[in-house]
């Protein structure tokens, strides 16, 4: 079981580092910016995770994140140098079920160091969003998960499904499919019908 | 006496967030964005504050600063949908008494923890700033603490005042209480007359 | 010898110093603003080290690394104003020393605490390059790490030496040697002959 997880994690980041991988590309970087917003993408959110719960963070003494990270940017360039085409629309779908894992492992080490519920959906929701938020500020994009689309809500979404399957005293192993679900076909939806959070309409005079 | 200062934290908090979202509104992000937003102004200079000094950060186990913040968001984005006139101007002066508060807040905890004076005067200044830098970042402006107008330097003047009180024997309460005073005298002076520090003036040539 | 290595390790820090404050300076920035960009460009890298490997963070207890931003700052800002022209090459090359320096300190110090091989050699680029990524990210500038120039790649090289002297068995002083001279060589030659990696060229539709 435990093995298994890892794989799913080390899918998750595989996944982040692509779409980092992506972004590097459409901003002309170099072989180094490549794999600085491939990693920031992957364990970014994790990272600042476990800082802010003081734990050790996860990839210090486990070399298989970076392993995946390189492995995922270097099948991405490949794949653009060779390729005509990138399948853009795969890589949503994976980050979607990324994005899903992420949240949900992310809510559950909150709550095991005694974060309190509203406190461990925010944390879940920044394991999940924060890598691409940071690799936006880099590159110098207002990030996406702050405008328009239906992202990091679906985080908040699922954590909200943990927390009642738990308040239900559902299983442990229920409440995290649940929410798993609950993002994963939230995110899916929101992508296949374009849902969009109501923006603010410019109006009110600020002075 | 704690819990005195607690709603005055909480309140200072909610003025922050205040910041943040009507940065969202500006900058016409949804009601996630809006929720990054103004948690990250809150307690983004708080956080990295706890991370630097290796303490536990002060939001995970205490839900209510979440709490301020979710409230403060959602009185905003309703005053702006009814109304057509934001007080800013208001916003500002409590902006000032939550710089003040933080800022001191943030020296006399890095002084609990070991940090030196000037340490600690960095410390309470980055506590009080750097949510709304990093809000600025976020949104691709450059921030405003880092432009002409007067603002981080009130904390540092604040905590100067504070270091004084100390080398002079007065108790931790005055010393309090001056500082806080220092920075914020200081800083509503400055929105009053408009105080800027010298700009660099381009003229030297970089080769 | 320790006392030696904090004089070169100040000696780092005032010059990424230097060019903070020398970016304020393009960026127009007031009095305050020199000061946070000289400070987060020469400790930004360290203190995310510190907090990823979960230790006090090295200027928390000891101020003489403000002292040398401090001082740094000044000199610059003192020969901005009196001189018409500022000697940016020299600069160059003693940012190059500084590189080569923290980059092998970091590698050390990740090693020292347990981290594995490759995980290190991200810390200690990370030790050398993140100040200045943070300093051109609050700039609104592409970080010049993410771009053209070698610059990270001197670190990886370095502390690939560093690693390989290790896997023969030679000495700690030595393979520190080594890996500096080989960052700060490269990085020299980089700069002399206009060394770059290879751009990603934009051809590949993403769909």
């Amino acid at each position: 079981m435990t093995t298994w997880f890892h794989w799913i994690d080390l899918a998750g980041v595989a996944v982040f580092a692509m779409s980092g991988t992506l972004m590097a590309y459409k901003k002309h970087m170099d072989g180094f910016g490549v794999v600085v917003l491939a990693a920031v993408t992957a364990i970014g959110g994790g990272t600042l995770r476990d800082m802010i719960l003081d734990l050790p963070v996860f990839w210090v003494k486990d070399p298989s994140f970076f392993y995946a990270i390189l492995a995922a940017a270097l099948i991405t360039i490949v794949w653009l140098r060779v390729s005509q085409r990138f399948p853009l629309r795969y890589l949503l779908v994976a980050d979607a079920f990324g994005l899903a894992f992420f949240n949900v492992m992310g809510l559950q080490k909150a709550l095991t160091y005694g974060a309190s519920p509203l406190v461990a959906i925010a944390l879940g929701t920044m394991t999940g969003v924060f890598g691409g938020l940071i690799r936006d500020v880099m590159c110098r994009e207002i990030p996406v998960v702050l405008k328009g689309e239906l992202y990091a809500t679906t985080c908040i979404a699922g954590g909200i499904v943990y927390l009642l399957c738990d308040a239900f005293n559902a299983p442990a192993y229920t409440a995290m499919v649940m929410a798993m679900l609950t993002t994963l076909f939230a995110r899916l939806a929101a992508m296949k019908w374009h849902w969009h959070l109501p923006v603010f309409e410019a109006g009110t005079k600020l002075d």
